[in-house]
């Protein structure tokens, strides 16, 4: 074998995409000591975006300080990969674990999400990722326009940088200077839930809950959410009432597309254009892939769709190796993967199993090897 | 792939090792439909075992009326091989379930396997294979030892049929006539456990409880197995005393040893020997083993070890598809197979995964198969 490329999600709640990497590529090494192993962390746009961009692409860290969703001033940061694209993660300004037990859906913003757009644009990216996911905001994004430039007046006249409580107070917007600020930037939204902006599957019913929101805040935040969707096709033309994707993260989904431009994108393959997997692939003799269940939704445009109708189109051979499989895993083969392995070793029920998911992935790896050491020594 | 053998063990509790070789097939044949397909189902020398035997080496079964465990009259059987070997399961003239619920392991005896055995000899076969396993008896094979010709007096000089609870009766035995009975006949036994005629590992005390023994019964019967062994030394010069297998099946084991010069023999030795697994191998591309639960045990006598052995020797590539799989199986490895796959497709408990194990054991298969088929296309 001359060259592998591990490219797994994470089994959510037992092991991040990185660990899975790391732990694929140790068993693969004590078999092929001279392989080129290339290990792509997965990211969805949440928490550890960045690490998983730059782990991928290589690049470095920027640290800023910008206002947290509260307001407060907080130490943040974004990634720049070497051909200049940054990578944001909005989680980094407005994530839930920075209000610890101050959530409160109604007064958050995203004010540094847009701090952070604009550090990267001064400091010459012309290409953004933003990964939505995480966030302890309600705002529809106006947080982060306010700070990239966009002026939010209410009907006596007076300038005001609108939170989920306040949306309702907007009379009119003014995104002349956003605009100017844009320009020539281009932003990628990593977004991979449908929930539209509002309604009973909206931002503010289905996630406002977990940032703090009461019953009655849920319908107040709905009804900003929408009447700020009215204040955006008026002040853009683009309406993001219906649009799948603008309720997440608060909202901020809705307005990356109306502030910002910005496609709702899905996450893993704005990560694999990113990282060139295509290129990637050239002289790959074999991807493992993988994720915590293998089930009929696999391969409705996450990760292991993604990997996998690029590695049919490059003829290179795919094996998932996964913590549960559901059903047949007809549908995973119909993509063109190879081969299905789950990690169970043993009749446990998840709890037990989740306690030895390190050492029974590595342990299915490595059986996976020397099996491919014995039927397939040309790899 | 031109040649495929199934040989896997049973999956206790969960699947018949024909039910295995079965579904193996089936899922092997979707993708190799040219193929020649061979099932070996394993047999332990317990019920089933002379099934196995004609399902894996051809044959015919003979049904003989004999006497069963409480002397009544019984229809049982035994299989005759093409080259003439007699394959007899004990349980099927002495099982314990022919008592049903009159247990009664002072009163039971092995008259009818002797019966077996002699209908064997007589009707021309010179090599006969006993499995022990199952029985109801505990009489140290002198019902059998009996029905060969064996004659047993008491100090009165009076004859009698000794049971377990009369084993102590014995004052001596005259086996000349049986010696001529067997004269050119070789009796192999299938015995795959080491427990000793008597003491705290020994057939009573082990095995007489699930026979309907008491406490207080479970001392005579080991004290006649013992007087048993002081008679079978001074008639015979054997010494079964220390013999381990002795103990297997109320001392069945240790009366054919004495009574029979019979070898007590790996079932799985037994088997691979008579079915000519050797001569299988040859032109076969894969076999496919398995059992229940490998663990430190598995190469240690059972089926794994027997098969991988013969298999290593003819270079022969193995697959081990099992239910759990226990540790590392790195002695597997050692032992020359080539990988290990549970069945285990998700992380449920045991109770639950045996509900699916024959649905999951197709679609490991059927799994193995399509990696098989995409990295080794030579198959």
């Amino acid at each position: 074998m001359k060259k592998c490329i591990f490219i797994p999600d994470s089994f959510k709640g037992t092991m991040t995409s990185a660990e899975i990497c790391s732990i694929m590529a140790q068993a693969v090494r004590t078999h092929e000591p001279q392989a080129e192993l290339c290990s792509v962390p997965v990211a969805d746009g949440g928490e550890g975006t960045v690490d998983a961009f730059l782990q991928a692409a290589g690049g470095k860290k920027v640290v800023a300080t910008v206002k947290g969703p509260l307001f407060e001033e907080v130490p943040a940061f974004y990634g720049v990969l070497p051909n200049k694209t940054a990578v944001i993660e909005m989680a980094a300004a407005a994530g839930l674990p920075l209000v610890g037990n101050k959530k409160d859906a109604e007064q958050t913003t995203t004010f540094g999400v847009g701090q952070l757009l604009r550090h990267a644009i001064e400091s010459g990216c012309k290409t953004i990722i933003l990964g939505l996911g995480g966030s302890a905001t309600n705002d529809g994004g106006c947080g982060a326009a306010a700070a990239m430039g966009a002026v939010f007046r209410r009907t006596d006249g007076s300038t005001f940088i609108p939170v989920g409580g306040t949306l309702q107070d907007i009379a009119s917007v003014d995104l002349s200077s956003l605009q100017k600020v844009l320009s020539d930037t281009k932003i990628l939204t990593m977004c991979d839930i449908e929930n539209p902006l509002c309604g009973p599957t909206g931002a503010a019913a289905v996630f406002a809950p977990q940032k703090g929101a009461s019953p009655a805040a849920v319908k107040r935040l709905d009804c900003g959410l929408l009447h700020l969707a009215k204040i955006l096709q008026q002040a853009t033309g683009c309406d993001i009432s219906q649009l799948p994707g603008a309720g997440a993260a608060g909202g901020m989904g809705g307005g990356m597309a109306a502030f910002f431009h910005s496609p709702l994108q899905s996450g893993i393959e704005t990560m694999l254009d990113t990282v060139h997997f295509d290129e990637m692939l050239k002289d790959t003799d074999l991807v493992f892939t993988g994720e915590g269940k293998l089930d009929s939704q696999s391969l409705c445009g996450k990760v292991l769709s993604g990997v996998a109708r690029r590695a049919k189109a490059a003829g290179v051979p795919l094996i998932a190796v996964v913590g549960d499989i559901e059903g047949t895993a007809a549908d995973a083969y119909k993509a063109g993967i190879s081969a299905v392995f789950s990690i169970n070793r043993t009749a446990v029920p998840y709890a037990q199993a989740k306690l030895r998911s390190r050492a029974d992935l590595f342990l299915t790896m490595d059986n996976l090897m020397r099996f491919l050491k014995q039927f397939a020594p040309q790899f």
